[in-house]
């Protein structure tokens, strides 16, 4: 399962809107006779490359698959059959398919009289599926919050420079994200002050994302600006009761999203935002920022992971990574889990993730 | 020589004004006969005790001691003349022996027909006498910032709340920082926000380190402060120029420094207060904040590692960890080197050290 799920991350960024998958076919002996994955939308499933791959050394062997076969007939045929029919005797799954239309596969292949398990390494595959199961369960994009800051957590010096604070090392991964997400997002702070490209460079083989800036005015996102090459595809959104020509210099080179304001404060919606997106195909957001639209975020509770790289640095002024958010006193702080610690040249990057359950623990008095 | 290092980190936070030694000895057939480390300063050397243990056995054999064993006579006699009279062929060590005084071991020892080697683990035994060696370097206790932060750099809610930002763990972490250091320094922001009590609490066997708060205008350090009780002894520093009965109410229980003002801005100025104190014996400050304080030793230069405990949790909002020292553009800023990253609970503990070659090496240009 381990395998499969590697297999599985080699489709992030050009599978959505559907899950990455992975599939490892071992024949009746336990050996390794196929391996797939869900490389695009539309394209096959993670099993019928692997059984593909297998042919005949599929009979009378198991089929171990990160997400649960489907079982309906989509741009593909359901999985379930392809399986039947290629005389697999059992079935190992990581994750349950939430899906209304797709799930219903366990079940299936139990009918007929294939040994079916769930469940196995099942944290580890909906990790490397978060962005597709966080849009199934919550009816809007994954939102992955990157932000890049000092180790007192400053984003910029006081005169506002920041090349760079961080590595080389740190800033190529960030390609790496980028390529991972469907749409890498900046607010009219960062479109206005680093006029940025968001496109992938130095990934092979990465798929470009949608480009979007929340340019609640309009104002931002001059002509000529770099995000409205032809590079990546773009989106532009902005408030749904600007004048119809406020926009006029975006279309040749853009999409327009016209999105309510939010109730409160500045700027968009940011739920309205995330639903547009979503309708728009888009399952995964990579947020780049600035410090106010992640506060939104924050205060929609809308970040689902936070991605944070420190360079090991002291500047003692200037901005802050995160603004607004609604917080006032700490026991509202928004708790997260640590998933994950790495050197990234001489940076760290810190992955961590909401943790409501931990949250509540830490509002109770712990020491005796 | 791992062994020795460990051996001498048991000695941090008792041996001050004294170097952290550690000592094994190997008879003439490579078998550990004794161990030793230097446990207080006055008391036996490092090299007696682990002799002393050995007994007839260190004849012929060899000693390995973190640190240039001394040539002089000062509360205890030369550790040279013990290792030439127990008969060793053989001393390795790690450091040598930056003192004036004592130094000169190696060549009394070689001098003698003793087989001699010189920075074996140099760099690990340097780390573990940082403070002393620093001290003997620069004239000036080894000053260890400690913070505790969200992953957003917060050190307290808008609101000003803070308890608790870190777990308990890290808590206690901190109180062993607190017993490995000679002092413990706040400034009156801090003193007076939180009426800390600096003193150790839960580490066995602790010498419970010297409080000393920067109170420049004596009016932080109020009648029945917690710092002012009787577990551990308590400078207040003031600033020279106060009326003598300013600090009345504090000579009861605390005793009085009277230090320079800043040339600049507010506050003591760090150079005095750091020799007045190096003056008094200290060699390891733990500077606990706050941002105002910190921000004052990392201008003068005088921060030689950053312990920051950061809690996975974002509040938007709070004061920073970190304000002012004097960086007002990205290429000022000061560059650090990571010393180690560890998962203290929910939390991480990031050490670094200032790295002027890395910060050399920054401001170039490096993509190509």
């Amino acid at each position: 399962m381990r395998r499969a799920v590697a297999l599985a991350a080699r489709g992030l960024g050009s599978t959505s809107p559907n899950p990455v998958v992975g599939c490892v076919v071992l024949d009746a002996l336990g050996r390794t006779v196929g391996e797939g994955w869900h490389q695009r939308a539309g394209g096959p499933h993670a099993e019928v490359h692997a059984l593909t791959e297998a042919g005949g050394a599929a009979r009378g062997g198991t089929a171990v698959v990160t997400l649960e076969p489907c079982d309906h007939t989509g741009r593909t045929g359901p999985c379930t059959r392809a399986l039947i029919e290629a005389g697999v005797t059992r079935v190992v799954y990581a994750v349950a398919d939430p899906t209304p239309d797709a799930r219903g596969g366990a079940a299936t292949l139990a009918a007929a009289g294939i040994d079916v398990e769930g469940g196995l390494l099942a944290a580890e595959a909906a990790e490397v599926n978060a962005a597709w199961l966080t849009s199934v369960r919550h009816g809007r994009p994954h939102v992955r919050w990157k932000y890049a800051a000092t180790l007192d957590g400053r984003t910029a010096a006081a005169d506002g420079t920041s090349r760079w604070i961080t590595s080389a090392e740190a800033r190529a991964d960030v390609h790496r994200l980028r390529a991972e997400a469907d749409a890498v997002l900046v607010g009219s702070g960062t479109a206005r002050a680093d006029d940025p490209h968001l496109a992938v460079r130095g990934v092979p083989g990465a798929v470009q994302p949608l480009r979007v800036v929340a340019d609640t005015e309009a104002d931002a996102v001059k002509p000529g600006a770099r995000v409205l090459d032809d590079v990546a595809p773009t989106v532009v959104a902005v408030a749904d009761d600007l004048p119809g020509d406020a926009t006029a210099h975006l279309h040749e080179h853009a999409e327009v999203l016209r999105i309510p304001r939010a109730a409160a404060g500045r700027g968009l919606d940011v739920t309205a935002l995330l639903a547009a997106l979503h309708a728009r195909g888009v399952r995964s957001v990579l947020l780049e920022g600035g410090a106010t639209l992640a506060g939104a975020f924050v205060a929609a509770r809308a970040v689902d992971r936070v991605t944070a790289y420190l360079a090991p640095a002291l500047l003692g002024a200037g901005p802050a990574a995160l603004t607004g958010g609604g917080i006032t006193t700490v026991t509202e702080a928004l708790r997260l889990a640590v998933a994950g610690v790495e050197r990234i040249g001489p940076d760290l990057r810190v992955d961590a993730t909401p943790a409501p359950a931990a949250s509540a623990a830490a509002s109770e008095p712990k020491e005796s």
